[in-house]
C-alpha cells in the first residue's frame, strides 16, 4: 500500500477502504507518512468529502491511535454530553449535575478554551482549589459517590487527531465535515460513554456558520457514534448570540450557579432543561415527558445545586463560592459600555463577542497564555431588546485596565442596532436522530 | 501576507494576485513555506485551476527564481522547440539543424530522460565523444557559426520548478494544467528565444491521453508565451504510437541521420517537416508555403545534413557515425518478436513500448541509472499494418541479455491484433495559435 495512491485515489473522488485509512492514520502518527503527503490528502478530502463509512473509519482510527479510557469501575450508565463550541456556552456545568442527580454517571473529560470559546475546565478552575486533574482512582470514586466527575484532557487520548488538526490548522483544511466529525468523535468515543448528547452551535458565535451546515456535520457525527454502537442524539443550537448574560470562567460558572439556585435566562434554562431531557431519555430509565419532568424537579428542589457542591467538594474546590456567589474574586476594573444610538439590537457578531472576552484577559490566544478567571462580560441587552442612547448593554471586567478602551470598541462593532425589530429564533433549532 | 490566507483563498476558488504567487514561490525556494503548506495549495489548484493570468505568473515566478540565459553573443533570430515527451521522439535532431540551414539561430538547452520516454541530450551523446557541457562562450561561437548547438540543462534554471516538481510527484498533484504548463514554460522562458515552437503529444505515449486535455494545455502554454511576448504556437500530434519506427538512443540518431539522407517513415517526416515550416513562419523570414518549401529543400539537398554533421563536429563528437551509420556500435543481443496471431495491428499501448526499450537499457528509471545507448527496439509493423502469424513485429537490442524475456512480453502484450482494421489518425492533430 502507498500513500501517493491513496491521495490519488482520493483526488479521484473514489471511497477509501477502511484498510487505506487506517495505513494512512498509523504512518502519520509514526512519522512514515509526511506532512506533505498528509496535507495533500486532507486537501482531497475537504474537496471529494468522504462516505459515511469512511468517516467511521477514519474516526475509529483516529480513536485508537492513543489511549482508551474504560473507567471500569464506574457502576451505572455513563452518560456524555459534547458542544461544538460556543460563546459564553455553560451548559455542561448544569446539565452534567442534573443528570447526575438523577441516576447516570458522568466521568466526564473536559477540553479548554482557544480563541473566542471557553472550556469547561477554564471555567470549573476559575473555583479556588478546584482539581482537574485526578488519578484515575480517584475520578472514578468520585463519579460513583457523586454522580459526576471532570477532569481536563490527557495527552494520551487520539494523538493522532492532535497531529492532524495542527496540520489542519494551518493548510486551511479545517472546514470539512468528515474532518470536523471525526476529529470530535474521535476523542469522544476514546472514552466509554453509553449515552452522548452533542450540542451543535450555529451562528455567527460557532465555525458552522449556516444550519444546513451544521444539521449536516451533527448527521455526520449521529451516523460515526450510532456505528459504533453508541445511543446518540444531536441538537442543533443557535449561536446568533452568547447564551445567556454572561462571558468569562467565574461569571459563567456564577449564571451556571444562579440557574441550579432558580434564576436564569430563559434561552440558557431551555437548552440546559432540553440536553438533560435528551441524556435521560436516550438512557432508557425515563420517557421523554418524565425525564421532561424530573429535571425541572430536581432543579426546583435543589438536589441539582447540591450534586454540584458535592462535585466541587470531592474535587478539592471551595463550596463558598457556590453557596454565595459573591465569595467569588472580583475583577479590579469594569466599565459600563453604552448603546451610542436607539433602536433594537438588530444582530451580534457573537465570535466578536467571544473576542472581546478574550482581549479582557477571559481567554487564551495561545496554549499558553494565562487566563484571568474574573475578566468577562455580563451582558445587560441581547438581541431584540431596544435601547435608548446612553442605556447600558453591557459591562465589562478586567485586571488589565489597558484592555478596556479595545474590548469595547469591538463590543459595540459587533452589536447592530436599527430601527427595524429582529426575527428572534429559538434556541433550539433541530434534533438530529 | 501569509500562505495560509493565499492557500485559503485558492480553496475558495477565487483568483490569487502576482503579488500572492511571487510571495508563495520565493517562500518556497527560501524554505520559509513549508512542503505541507505548499502541497495543500498545490491540490487545492490542482481542483480549482488557475486562470492564464495567474498562470502567466506563476510561470514568470518559476522562471525567476533562477538564472536566465540571455545568450547576448548569439546574433540573429533564436528559435527553440519543445516536445512534451514521447516515445520515439527524435525530432529535435532533425527540426533544429533545418531551421538553422535556414538562416534562424538554435541556442536549445535539453533535458535528459526518465521513466518510458527519452531526452535529446542522451541521444546525442550516444554519438561518441559529444560533449553536452561547453563553456557559455563557446556554445555561443558554434551558434553563431554553424547555427545551432545543443547542450544539457544546468541547475541553476528554475530551481522553484525543481522544487515544486519533486514535491507534485509525491503528493498526485502532477496532472493540472496550470502546473504543467507553468514547469514547461518557466523553464522555456529561462532562455531568451524569440520564436517557440510546442509539440503537445497526445495519446497512450503522451500523460495527457485526450485530445481536448492536450489542447488545453497548449492553449495555456501558448498564451503564457504571447503574455511573455514570444512568437509561440503549439501542434498537438498523435502519440497513439511510438514516432518513426525506432525507439533507443542511437537507433533514434541513426533513423535521423537517415530522415536527413532522404530515408524516412512518413510520420516522422511529416512532423519534422511541419515544426520546422512552423517555426521558419513565426520567425517572420519566411511566409507558410515559402517555408515548406524551403524545409523540403533543405532535406533534398544535403544542406540540413551538412549543418547537422557541423554541430556535431563543433560539439566534439565523432562524424564517422553520421557519414556511415553502420559505424554506431551494435547491441549485443537482439531478437525478433514475432506475432502470435493474425490480423490488423489494432493499437499499441505506447507508454508500454517505451517502458519495454528502458527495459532493455535505453531510459533510466530513477535519474543515477546508466543508459545502454545502443538498446532499443526497430519496429518492423506498426498500427494498421497487416501481419501473419509468425510476422516479425519488431526487433529488439540490448547489451543485457536478461533483459531481452520481458521486454519482449512487455512489447508483446502492448500490441493489440484483430481482425478490425483500425482508424488511423493524422500524426498532427491540430495547431494552436
Amino acid at each position: 500500500m502507498r500513500i501517493y495512491d491513496i491521495i490519488k485515489k482520493k483526488r479521484d473522488g473514489y471511497e477509501l477502504t477502511t484498510e487505506e485509512i487506517n495505513f494512512f492514520i498509523s504512518g502519520y502518527v509514526s512519522g512514515e507518512i509526511t506532512d506533505y503527503q498528509a496535507s495533500a490528502l486532507l486537501m482531497a478530502i475537504y474537496f471529494k468529502g468522504m462516505t459515511l463509512t469512511e468517516t467511521t473509519a477514519l474516526t475509529l482510527a483516529v480513536k485508537n491511535s492513543g489511549d482508551t479510557l474504560d473507567f471500569k469501575g464506574v457502576k451505572g450508565i455513563r452518560a456524555d454530553k459534547h458542544s461544538t463550541g460556543g460563546v459564553g456556552d455553560k451548559t455542561s456545568l448544569c446539565v452534567m449535575p442534573i443528570v447526575a442527580s438523577l441516576g447516570l454517571k458522568v466521568a466526564k473529560m473536559s477540553g479548554r478554551g482557544l480563541g473566542h470559546t471557553g472550556g469547561t475546565v477554564d471555567k470549573l478552575e476559575s473555583i479556588p482549589n478546584f482539581k482537574v486533574d485526578l488519578k484515575a482512582s480517584d475520578f472514578e470514586n468520585i463519579v460513583n459517590e457523586v454522580g459526576v466527575a471532570i477532569i481536563g484532557q490527557t495527552n494520551d487520548i487520539a494523538p493522532a487527531d492532535k497531529k492532524l488538526y495542527a496540520l489542519r490548522d494551518v493548510t486551511a483544511t479545517v472546514d470539512s465535515i468528515p474532518l470536523i466529525a471525526s476529529s470530535i468523535m474521535g476523542k469522544k468515543l476514546a472514552v466509554a460513554d453509553d449515552v452522548i448528547v452533542l450540542d451543535v452551535k450555529t451562528g455567527s458565535g460557532s465555525f458552522m456558520k449556516s444550519v444546513s451546515e451544521s444539521e449536516n456535520l451533527a448527521k455526520v457525527m449521529v451516523g460515526i457514534g450510532k456505528n459504533a454502537g453508541k445511543k446518540i442524539c444531536a441538537l442543533i443550537t443557535n449561536m446568533d448570540a452568547p447564551l445567556g448574560n454572561s462571558i468569562g470562567n467565574s461569571l459563567e460558572v456564577i449564571e451556571a450557579v444562579n440557574l441550579l439556585k432558580g434564576s436564569y435566562q430563559s434561552d440558557f434554562y431551555e437548552i440546559v432543561t432540553e440536553l438533560a431531557t435528551e441524556i435521560l431519555t436516550l438512557s432508557g430509565l425515563y420517557s421523554y415527558n418524565q425525564a421532561k419532568s424530573e429535571v425541572k424537579r430536581v432543579i426546583d428542589d435543589g438536589t441539582a445545586l447540591n450534586t454540584f457542591k458535592n462535585m466541587v467538594k470531592a474535587q478539592g474546590g471551595d463550596v463558598s463560592v457556590v453557596d454565595d456567589v459573591n465569595n467569588f474574586k472580583k475583577a479590579k476594573y469594569s466599565i459600563e459600555v453604552v448603546s451610542e444610538s436607539e433602536g433594537y439590537i438588530y444582530s451580534v457578531d457573537t465570535e466578536k463577542y467571544g473576542l472581546s472576552a478574550l482581549t479582557l484577559g477571559a481567554g487564551r490566544n495561545k496554549i499558553t497564555d494565562v487566563i484571568d478567571y474574573s475578566a468577562g462580560i455580563i451582558l445587560c441587552k441581547k438581541t431584540g431588546n431596544y435601547v435608548h442612547k446612553g442605556d447600558v448593554i453591557a459591562t465589562l471586567y478586567t485586571n488589565n485596565k489597558n484592555a478596556l478602551k479595545s474590548a469595547k470598541q469591538i463590543l459595540l462593532s459587533a452589536t447592530k442596532i436599527s430601527t427595524e425589530k429582529p426575527q428572534i429564533n429559538n434556541i433550539i433549532i433541530k434534533k438530529v436522530y
